[in-house]
């Protein structure tokens, strides 16, 4: 048995990483928008990168570099060095060969413009503000943030029995661009544990399915979606499903964060599909509700639009026939097999629970046992606002 | 050879057939909501439905009848009778039964509302208002609108090389739900031409993919998609060449007015995709960038963000490279092959082709000769409004 204690130490829970945000002038206004992780020894690496085919030139450079150790990433936000060829590339190269000798196959990862090369010098004078003697893990989170309205941080102090504990830390960016398969996210996690490479990414990937990749704000997937998990090793200590259940728990906060913090959102709703032919028929159904431009701007009217939602589930493509179907807003029952539960009084009951800023949208389809959960939000003037007029 | 000529005659302008749009009361102020298409001689019908599973009442009226003829389509707004299971079926055989005994198999189509049951006095009432011997086909567009902002017809007479001639006529409804897999439309097509049922649906079939299946304002499908096609063969003549021509000009000119009358559209975007690996892969792109809300509130905000096309270029899971990648809007060539031609002036001449109300977004991709257009809107403001509270 373990337990898991909640850490307010974001990337900096975990032993020897150290972290801070400073300012570039990126951002206006000296916001903060450059960020660094440290780690004092060398890290293994595990990573999970966005589906894109227009990879950005920071995903490209993590992968030319086939298998290594690192202990130092360089984050930047306002622009994603995304569609800048060849010469995105070189841009990291020189940027990150003035970071100092103690940084070991340093990292970039950046977010925020397409299309744009990084402005080199001043990411370059950045680099020289950094203190890696620092523990300011909020300052970093901050820094990475892009159309986000608060910063995204999780860390657990996992305790095992025998007395040794080791820590899992993570910060993240999301907002825009959120979608099943990953979005403009960026998520760095740091762990002491003495976790083998083969096991992190193991945990990564299977983490990544229910967490990550089952939340959507607008159906689209960035170019520069990345996860990065960083072990330095330093607790000594380990335990395969302990560390699983923690790093799980960190990447469903964080996830639900973004869903939550979604651009213009103000509405976090879980789909829960149950009662599909299988698993996969559930994902894709709930998926298909979390992305309706149709059930999310019912949502952001609360109105409790169920034909939108079994329109939905009917257009998705997957097995579904009326007379099976039951649709429940949190535990207000509106469909019923073909029995219509929908008069006036039920409508306000359901028309108030929408009015939550955190509810469920259950979807039985009474045919299997296939279930999976999806979050989302809604979508509102102000995603329109946001998006219309992101480059200015 | 043959040649088209325009007509405003709309369902009528095919000989024999008789429409008109009434008030029953289903809309508020008198607004006409109920209209007929008839035929003093019966026709035989070509068809394409939704591919929603949650199939609408009237569709599954239509299927259940198998090979049939008819002279007499009943169409309401205001509630679509989908999510009614079997009792929205008996509300249909009870109405059409007080149609007349002139009506040899009528058929019924609806739009409006989800899961709410039809307003059957009020429609039985509304059919006694029906005159036979009317050609208002305007009226007729008028009554079946929903969040439409204005009514959509198109027809020709076709004038053939040995002097015969025969009329295409017909008329939509669009507006939300337009999605590539065709939409919340409903479209009518008259003809008089003497074409036999499988010409007619083989015509149907071919037309539909280039024109309402390429088009989106929301990417949801509902469970009302109808399009239906009649012909009482009364012009006594039929050329094969001419008749689809005409038919895909009807069809295709709707679909762009469906798309320029999206949901609180302000332009109509021409997605123009080349050089895919095939010309599957050229409509999965074409789709994803009509689809895509990103781009959507890009063209709304009339911002060159060349960046987000890329992306949900390669976002859309089909082969491309930033490489061979090129970008215009309009003659505007704002990315090539790596090339960044984005500077101050070309943003300007970008930003300029997006305040018109009609232009083109290409991309060719530079790998082989696959292309594909597809049709798409731009998502502000008013779309949001319109859906948050669509019911209400």
């Amino acid at each position: 048995m373990y337990r898991l204690i909640l850490s307010d130490a974001g990337v900096c829970a975990s032993d020897g990483f150290f972290a801070d945000g400073i300012s570039a002038g990126l951002k206006a206004e000296n916001a903060k928008d450059m960020a660094f992780i440290y780690s004092d020894t060398e890290c293994v690496v595990a990573s999970v990168f966005t589906t894109n085919k227009m990879l950005a030139a920071p995903i490209k450079h993590f992968k030319n570099k086939g298998d290594f150790k690192t202990n130092f990433i360089l984050i930047n936000s306002k622009n994603a060095n995304a569609m800048t060829g060849i010469k995105g590339l070189d841009d990291i190269y020189e940027i990150l060969s003035t970071c100092g000798d103690d940084k070991v196959n340093p990292l970039m990862s950046s977010t925020g413009v397409i299309g744009v090369r990084l402005p080199k010098e001043k990411i370059i004078n950045g680099i020289k503000l950094f203190d890696t003697t620092q523990k300011n893990p909020h300052s970093a989170a901050k820094a990475i943030m892009t159309t986000d309205s608060y910063s995204k941080e999780c860390a657990f102090r996992v305790e095992l029995d025998d007395g040794s504990c080791f820590n899992i830390g993570a910060m993240a960016k999301g907002a825009g661009m959120i979608n099943p398969a990953m979005a403009t996210m960026l998520c760095f996690i740091t762990t002491d544990a003495d976790v083998s490479k083969s096991d992190m990414q193991e945990a990564l990937d299977k983490s990544v399915k229910t967490t990550f990749n089952a939340i959507s704000v607008d159906g689209d997937t960035s170019t520069n979606d990345t996860v990065i998990l960083l072990s330095n090793a330093k607790s000594g200590t380990y335990e395969k499903q302990a560390f699983e259940e923690a790093l799980t728990k960190v990447m469903h906060f964080l996830a639900l964060e973004m869903a939550r913090d979604g651009e213009g959102a103000t509405k976090l709703v879980t789909y829960n599909v149950t009662g599909a032919k299988d698993d996969k028929e559930a994902e894709i159904i709930a998926k298909a509700l979390s992305d309706s431009l149709l059930v999310k701007t019912a949502l952001y009217g609360e109105d409790p639009n169920w034909g939108r939602i079994a329109s939905t589930v009917g257009a998705s493509g997957v097995e579904a026939c009326e007379e099976k179907l039951k649709i429940s807003f949190d535990d207000v029952c509106v469909y019923d097999k073909g029995k219509v539960f929908f008069d006036e009084a039920m409508e306000a009951r359901a028309a108030t629970v929408m009015t939550h800023a955190k509810f469920s949208i259950s979807c039985d389809l009474g045919i299997a046992d296939g279930a999976f959960k999806a979050y989302g939000c809604d979508l509102g003037y102000e995603y329109v606002k946001i998006n219309a007029d992101y480059r200015t």
